[in-house]
């Protein structure tokens, strides 16, 4: 954007925009002569320095948790790493995981037959303002805390209704925990995933945000979208059913403000998957820092 | 952003923008009294609904195509797919691939000794400005066609002068030929690498992107920023040496303008990985559809 000066005094000036940044200015004079324009090229491309970029991804190594059933983790295999022959340095890995460990989505597939895959769950679903519902304080007094309806309600109370296409993300402070999986699982035994505690959304919250709201994404910075002791993964159910993909093992929510940061989440594309590793990014407006 | 009516005249409009669609603006009389005013609420989040989201990306799946050294492909195995008996529908897969196939990174590690990991490199740099330079006729006419910086040149006497952190996307045309490995790559000889013939950069125009204009990142639709026949991989290990990542095997950069679009390219964060599976999309701005 251009730096503007205040106009002198009788002058007139009229102000068109279009898309971002993208305005027109005249400068007309009192008897009506035009004096002066600017016109930016065009419908302008992003501007990403007006946006903070936070990671909300876990990197993948070896320490990355999955789910206590999974025992093989992830696997990064060398098949390549020293001079070639030719005289140029060379590396290369080939890797294996499950698609559900790490930071990673569900598609709806994984929870509701009949739901897209992994690479057919459309971008402009994955790309969108995020609403970050805060329960840290409620989850340090329970492990096994759900969100509630009512903790819904509150938030819109205090930050106004939830829109459609919102990715609403589920801040439980549990990111913090990671990689030591006991506390962030509340269990560690291979093999064993009967007696998991983390907090995550309830039943009723889950229905309120994707049937009642219509949010694109549920998202948190936590093990699943179901607690830790769920049996019946009912919100993994409702989410699917309704078509709303999930992201699970994010971090960095804490970074985000509770609405004006937009959510880029892009699934590794794997036709036919049920889900898989993810990179999600948040772009946060620089407040105050305008250009 | 508001709709905004030309001013009475005799009235003084103060504007002031900050960043994206924040604008404040003051309507004052000629005696100096404010008679309105209206401000967004802070600094605005990103307007989605300003750009077309053109996804980068082929799907991995059966047909992906490797390095015809890699034999083993993209390899997708069912760990469950049916009712559970809990009553639920449950489907999970678990996936292994080499991390150079498909549409995918290179981290500087790849061909350069001390540089990035693919977890390492900024997100700053995988989210740009977009440069698309078009080869499709000289490809057309010889598959083994390499970029020179005439062609540079000759891009920027058109469009101007690339500027440092683009994110520079060759388009030879050879999506079109996706998933057809022996038109992709001129042979699909299993194991063997010594007869492909496709076009890509050449040593002079990658020195000239990379070193002269700080390119952040160089792309190409076609097999690898080196062309088929090459031995000593010269434009990996010139943008290797600069710190510069490569996006391999990208798709519609047809729909892309030669200015103007962003790339965010996401690729899976794996720790001490030299590269691996890549999402990609571009933001192009909608031209005439102002928001």
């Amino acid at each position: 954007m251009p730096s503007l000066q205040p106009p002198r005094h009788g002058a007139v000036v009229f102000v068109a925009c279009a898309a971002l940044a993208a305005c027109s200015i005249w400068v007309e004079t009192p008897d009506d002569r035009r004096v002066g324009s600017w016109e930016s090229e065009g419908v302008a491309a992003l501007n990403l320095a007006d946006f903070e970029i936070v990671d909300l991804t876990h990197a993948f190594g070896p320490e990355t948790i999955y789910w206590p059933t999974d025992t093989a983790g992830f696997q990064l295999d060398e098949l390549a790493f020293g001079p070639t022959e030719a005289g140029y340095f060379y590396s290369a890995y080939a890797l294996a995981t499950a698609e559900h460990g790490g930071t990673h989505l569900d598609a709806p597939i994984h929870f509701f037959e009949g739901g897209i895959d992994a690479a057919s769950i459309p971008l402009e679903r994955l790309m969108g303002p995020a609403v970050v519902i805060d329960v840290t304080a409620q989850a340090a007094a329970d492990v096994d805390y759900r969100l509630t309806a009512d903790d819904v309600d509150a938030h819109e109370a205090e930050h106004g209704e939830i829109a459609p296409g919102s990715i609403v993300l589920l801040r439980t402070g549990w990111s913090a925990r990671w990689p030591d999986a006991l506390a962030y699982l509340g269990d560690d035994t291979p093999g064993d995933a009967s007696n998991l505690h983390f907090p995550s959304y309830g039943e009723d919250a889950a229905r309120l945000l994707v049937e009642g709201r219509g949010a694109a994404v549920l998202g948190i910075d936590a093990a699943s979208i179901d607690y830790g002791p769920s049996t019946d993964f009912i919100v993994h159910q409702i989410a699917a059913g309704a078509g709303a993909p999930s992201l699970e093992n994010l971090t960095n929510l804490d970074r985000l403000p509770a609405r004006g940061a937009t959510v880029i989440a892009l699934p590794m594309k794997i036709s036919g998957g049920s889900g898989g590793p993810l990179r999600a990014v948040a772009l946060v407006p620089r407040v105050g820092e305008g250009g």
